[in-house]
């Protein structure tokens, strides 16, 4: 896999080139611009192809992206082809929500267990998926080799559980909690989703007419 | 309330710094100096100092923070302290995820309904909140008049409720869909969870090891 020194910025645009050209191509459209994808996702051209450039650029001057193609090395640079194993801690009701709501396999990744700690619900199955207790998570790991955790829990039960994940072999955090793992523990891979923060930078938005 | 013109990642810096400054208020910490906050926020003092006097500055030379006073102003410019009402489209698993688990009043919303379109859980409570049938939408809204709405529901389905819900007087959108509203809909204040495109970005990161 080729190595690319890219911002921040333009591997959080990735994913939305990703669905959106997947989405043209369901429709079955072959090739497209850069000018009339712009038009289409609400960008400028020269946005676009300045961020196909970071990685080589995927079209032809004059001759359009072809989109089949673009869909299959978005792909590759994001890492979907090769699914990494994932665990879910914490199965409340936001832990349920992403179990049942994502398309896993669609962004690169395989459910594989779901832990909780509350006796009451062990057993339950979320989709094909039981819930297992949190005391058998060593166990399971070791024998399934998870390189990805995703925290549906408080901090504080956070705090705990990142050690133990981190010293079975998680790589990669996809993290709701409001735990700060980076701060503790430098050398993982941690992507935050703090719905919170969200909420608050939308009460900013609406207070000063950030359209 | 002052205008500022602060680029998007301050903004998004915001409500962290708020979090964690009503954490040390909560722990009964009056003063912090930028370098205290920037070690145990794992950030750097000088960009700490640099965001802050994009409002101003809130310290004084030599002296450090004031927690409380800080806390109240970011509350301030982020606008928490006149909460929004809030209504959500959409009660299947994320919905209710995002219902229960939110702490609205926190990150400045109110919110005042829940609705959906499936018959047979119209009438369920959320909380304290009813699910009421998209049909009493219009209804509802001229009477509790909601600035903003929370979309959970399809892309396809959210297409066609936006339109009605900005006739409605909804000036801010807090979307969980993949319906893109920027593009058809100027002027409205939007702000996104793409969860698909974080777990995607998370992937990226996995595979290129970035921390």
């Amino acid at each position: 896999m080729a190595k690319y020194n890219i911002s921040d910025s333009v591997i959080r645009r990735l994913p939305r080139y990703y669905r959106f050209l997947c989405g043209l191509r369901e429709r079955g459209m072959v090739r497209i611009s850069s000018g009339e994808l712009a038009r289409r996702m609400g960008l400028n051209a020269s946005q676009i192809r300045q961020d196909f450039n970071c990685f080589g650029g995927f079209g032809q001057q004059g001759y359009g992206y072809n989109v089949e193609e673009m869909c299959l090395q978005i792909a590759e640079i994001l890492g979907l082809d090769k699914p990494h194993k994932a665990v879910l801690i914490g199965a409340g009701n936001l832990g349920r929500a992403v179990s049942q709501q994502m398309n896993f396999e669609r962004a690169g990744f395989s459910l594989v267990g779901i832990f909780d700690k509350k006796e009451a619900i062990i057993g339950q199955m979320i989709g094909k998926t039981p819930i297992r207790s949190i005391d058998t998570l060593d166990e399971f790991c070791r024998a399934e080799q998870p390189d990805t955790a995703i925290l549906c829990l408080p901090a504080t039960a956070a705090s705990d559980v990142v050690e133990q994940l981190i010293a079975l072999g998680i790589k990669g955090f996809w993290n709701f909690s409001h735990y700060d793992i980076a701060v503790e523990h430098k050398g993982v891979t941690v992507e935050n989703v703090h719905l919170v923060d969200s909420l608050m930078t939308l009460c900013y938005k609406i207070e000063h007419s950030v359209k």
